[in-house]
């Protein structure tokens, strides 16, 4: 039986509330004086949580493997994210925060150079030109029209944007147009199967008439489709947990990772300041609350150990105001490792801890990841979490008699 | 989405090269002193590199479960074992040195001893024969020819042969022919489906030619045939992880293992000494060295701790000109534990040592199993293994967006 079988099957109502802080990219390796960004910090108030808690290390995926922001999260979400998959034209839309409804087929665009004489691609990022000119661009391709179908297109960044066509009858199932090397002409969109035929037309129709806006351009006198996907129309968490659920964000992206599974989206601001204060407002309003902070990535990926350090120490300056809520379960990790020591998102697992009545505390007294390595979770998934959040907070029914 | 796939729709080019140190046999249990082999044997060199390494347990398999070499070395290949299944002819040919090719049907043959009046076996095993005498029946039987194959008979060791069929046509799928208890005939090859119905006639008739050969030997008059399998056609290493492989061993089963992934086995000769020579030798020519010593498993088999002791000792001599030729990623463990105390194969975890640039060091300061017990690791599977190494040479992109 699949986990979310199972926690369909099980779960049971309680008045119990579950809070899941989680630092984007929070996990790190040893930079300075043999410590991560995590170790560094000052955190008296999470340390202090950790004495009444459990800890322990939890791997996003599985060993090894670096997830993007989609996997990361529908594993915390309780998805198994190798089953589960987000298309990077969903994920691109939201990341901007359009909105897809169940009729949407979203795809990422890229503006290309186009040889005039022959139509082969030159440049497959068109010089990667500035979002200003990406925006422009756009302003003109919003002019195109198909018949029977609403389109949406808004500038990513650079020399991406999203496209995005909405109407009955649109399905995946679609090949990208980007031949993925230059010397060659744009590909059409290929059904993969008959129920795609549809939706390949359409597309096709639309990258005809860009190509007519496009024409006179330069660099940008062309694009590319890629990763043509609809929301995969995941199970929601009233469905699969029976939680009222909220995202408490400042990134479209998270928003509508959340979105996805039927969480509410609330208007939560610009700081970590600005999300505990709706958390304030909303507390009553909801079963499961997802706080998800930013900087903490954003920091690791520009590689600034001490900004990451930063980020942290500002979220634990807030925590005794989260804590004063008393949830009745706290889990505080990650989606997945930005060590500032790569620059990157990495495989290497998230600390992690829970906090709950029912808990069998350890002898972590820091939260850090190599006290972590000594918790009394152990090693886990972080697709155990939601699991563990619904036992802890009485949700769960026994399994079996 | 199943781990070889995935790894091979995320490996990427790198130059960093991996070696997989492979101490056969190498888990032990507390024997003298209260202390395994591992944890008695002085390893200064191993021991110095745990400190700046991550270490853990490693289960072959699932718990409890005790593994053959064959299925001990495609976990640690990467390859789930429970799905990847190495027939006992296969394993038989390969431990001998036969060279199996896509056409060829392997057979793990048991001579026998036949009723003369009845045709019943009345010992499976004939007395257990002595290598020699199964040579010089095996002599005999090199003279049987089956129209449109070639055959290959070689003696194994006591009453065990191999037999294999080369030609084309040749499908698996089919019955052994012993009947599993004396006081009953040979049975016939059956065909399990269609396809496999040639292979079927030309194993019967190769069977009535080898009676009549044996007809008036004796204990051995008569033979049986098991495990009747062709290579499983593994996906290769090139294939799966983009690595050009090559394999460093002194035992023939070992080695026939690694060509199974499609590794190049190389010229080692006979000592952990020779095996280190052709690594220096090869080691501008691969990105994964598998480094297999036998020993340790064989003086674990004959109960002698102190040889087991004393081939963990040799290891750690030769250490400093493996580690000198500056591996970016450097594993050591076994395919399975074989305990002296046991004398056999057991089901116990692995100790292993994961040393690269971008790992989180932990506590362990000397390579033993309770050493490992702590380690940062925790506890893994060996099908990990092959994930980790490769994300630790920056061999894998991110999953998902």
């Amino acid at each position: 039986m699949k986990q979310i079988d199972l926690m369909k099957e099980l779960h049971i109502p309680s008045d119990k509330k579950i809070l899941m802080l989680v630092l984007d990219g929070l996990g790190g390796l040893p930079f300075r004086d043999g410590k991560t960004e995590l170790e560094t910090a000052r955190t008296p108030n999470m340390d202090r949580l950790c004495k009444d808690a459990v800890c322990g290390l939890s791997t996003p995926i599985t060993p090894g493997i670096t997830p993007g922001s989609g996997p990361g999260h529908l594993a915390l979400f309780g998805y198994d994210p190798l089953e589960y998959t987000i298309g990077r034209g969903v994920l691109e839309a939201l990341g901007i925060g359009l909105v897809l409804t169940p009729t949407s087929l979203a795809a990422r665009g890229n503006f290309c150079t186009l040889d005039p004489a022959t139509g082969v691609i030159t440049d497959r990022r068109a010089g990667r030109i500035p979002t200003s000119k990406c925006a422009e661009l756009v302003e003109k391709l919003k002019g195109i029209t198909i018949e029977g179908v609403r389109t949406v297109v808004a500038p990513v960044k650079d020399y991406r944007f999203a496209l995005i066509l909405d109407g009955e009858g649109l399905e995946e199932g679609l090949t990208e147009t980007d031949p993925q090397k230059t010397g060659l002409k744009p590909l059409k969109v290929e059904p993969l199967h008959e129920g795609a035929r549809k939706s390949a037309a359409l597309l096709n129709e639309w990258v005809e008439k860009a190509f007519e806006v496009l024409r006179n351009e330069s660099p940008a006198n062309g694009c590319t489709l890629r990763g043509i996907a609809k929301d995969p129309g995941l199970p929601s968490y009233r469905e699969v947990y029976g939680l009222k659920a909220c995202a408490i964000a400042t990134y479209p992206m998270y928003k509508g990772l959340a979105k996805l599974v039927g969480m509410d989206v609330l208007d939560a601001g610009e700081t970590i300041q600005s999300e505990v204060e709706t958390l304030k407002k909303t507390w009553n309003d909801y079963d499961f609350f997802f706080f998800h902070v930013k900087k903490t990535d954003s920091a690791g990926e520009d590689g600034d150990f001490d900004a990451k350090v930063k980020v942290i120490e500002e979220v634990d300056a807030v925590f005794p105001d989260i804590v004063s809520l008393r949830p009745d379960v706290l889990i505080i990790t990650g989606d997945h490792s930005t060590p500032s020591a790569l620059k990157s998102h990495s495989w290497h697992e998230l600390p992690v801890l829970i906090w709950a009545a029912d808990i069998r505390p350890d002898a972590v007294s820091g939260f850090g990841e190599r006290q972590c390595m000594a918790g009394g979770l152990g090693h886990i998934r972080h697709t155990d979490l939601m699991p563990l959040a619904m036992a802890h907070a009485d949700r769960l029914t026994k399994f079996g008699a």
